[in-house]
């Protein structure tokens, strides 16, 4: 079954994972499920879900938990109906001992009751926010990965979890850059405002052309590279653990959950008809 | 050693904590350390720990978890210098299999190796910032405690930790509801906007005069009653789970942190000094 761009962009969240399920769609998720949370995915054995979710607490900023199952259960009601975590994804990164061993469409037989997933907010729901208030992003105008970088910041440790933050970087014009800051501050599920911006070597990044992942950019004149704390950071302290086993969504190809992106909490189904009015204040 | 009002009132969050570690303060702390988060605090064996991550995370609204120990240390780093949450909340409520066993000004032979500290957002928080824009609260004006219902709005189970939403109510004139939504809105770590106003059957609330806890208050011509959701949640939830043994702070006594109440995450020593600059945005 080949599906076109212009069918897809028009389906909702369900539809969008009914077909990633069925593993009619395999790849990316930028741009699709208009309007809904995506969300990176850690899946972990319950022995580390504790501190995991005492580093996820420590460092809001890079690693905004959105949801976290029940040991052994693949559902996430509290984000979506029917969301099955071992088949809703696009694609998944499993790992052993902190190495890539696989790279695969489902984990339907890897699943073991021993599993607790863990969904984090990602940078997609802020970028849509800037884009829609009509500050351009060049990674996203030159189809480019957006680039991250190692810095000096560390994170608050919980457990084998600790390491530098991760930062992705985008190049504001001088003039947004209060706007671009109000903006993304808004949205704490999305990494919320930056951590920095100006001079990339206060947060010990060395060279801004060669960044630790992704693809550099220009910063033309007039421009300010402006960086927010990064979904990159847990899978580099998840990395750094060693874990005997791990599952991640692979880069790119997140879930999509049914919570709208400017949601004020990251529940689905909302406790009141009042809330669900109130909700794009 | 007898502290007067106004000197209390002029001193900062450590000072404080100063004071009540060393027993000289054993009062409630409405209105002390102005501008600093207060916190709920749930302490309970690290058995029950995961679970009752769970529960906060799933029900973001009633329970924002500002805060967690790591198991065994009455440290809590991410919170404030030097807090030692054994000794620096002003009283304590000591309950075994759900029944109130003791109240307490410290901890200190009570802790053991396996307990994990929660720290819970309140709503001074929010009222402070209404009262700071104008709003008045007839609990506040009156010295009383605001009224507290058992909801039918049930939350997201976890583990043992289920049960309904309980919620507060103040009564808003009708010019400032909208006001009154969008400010609270802006404070997630303090139960953020209202999750019902209007009709108190709506949300199973059979009389509005006879709260569960604290005081009926009146609603007058041209008010609405405004129901948020409310920090004894999850001390309703630990108490329905009957758990061995569980530490919470006494009602009113609260831990003062040295958070910025307006920061936009619960971390002390902000991350990098431009985030501090911008954090009263």
């Amino acid at each position: 079954m080949k599906i076109g761009f212009s069918e897809l962009m028009s389906m909702d969240a369900v539809e969008i994972r009914d077909l990633i399920r069925t593993g009619a769609y395999r790849s990316h998720t930028a741009g699709l499920g208009q309007g809904k949370l995506q969300a990176n995915l850690a899946i972990l054995p319950e022995a580390f879900a504790l501190d995991f979710m005492r580093f996820c607490q420590r460092n809001p900023k890079p690693c905004p938990l959105v949801g976290v199952s029940d040991t052994g259960d693949p559902t996430m009601s509290t984000l979506g109906r029917d969301i099955d975590i071992r088949t809703d994804v696009p694609a998944y990164c499993v790992y052993e001992n902190g190495e890539l061993v696989d790279i695969r469409f489902d984990i339907v037989d890897l699943w073991n009751d021993d599993f607790v997933a863990f969904a984090l907010g990602c940078s997609f729901t802020f970028e849509h926010a800037l884009l829609a208030a009509g500050i351009s992003l060049w990674h996203i105008d030159n189809n480019k990965t957006v680039p991250m970088y190692r810095s000096n910041i560390d994170t608050f440790a919980a457990g084998p979890f600790k390491g530098p933050m991760v930062v992705s970087m985008r190049a504001i014009d001088q003039d947004h850059l209060s706007r671009v800051v109000e903006i993304s501050r808004k949205f704490p599920m999305a990494h919320g405002s930056p951590v920095h911006w100006g001079d990339p070597t206060a947060i010990g990044i060395r060279d801004i052309d060669l960044p630790d992942w992704g693809n550099a950019g220009p910063i033309r004149d007039g421009q300010v590279p402006v960086f927010w704390a990064c979904g990159v950071t847990p899978h580099a302290a998840i990395e750094q653990a060693l874990l005997p086993i791990c599952i991640t969504h692979k880069p790119g190809h997140m879930l999509i959950t049914d919570v709208d992106d400017v949601a004020e909490v990251p529940v689905f189904r909302s406790i009141h008809p009042q809330t669900q009015k109130r909700k794009r204040d």
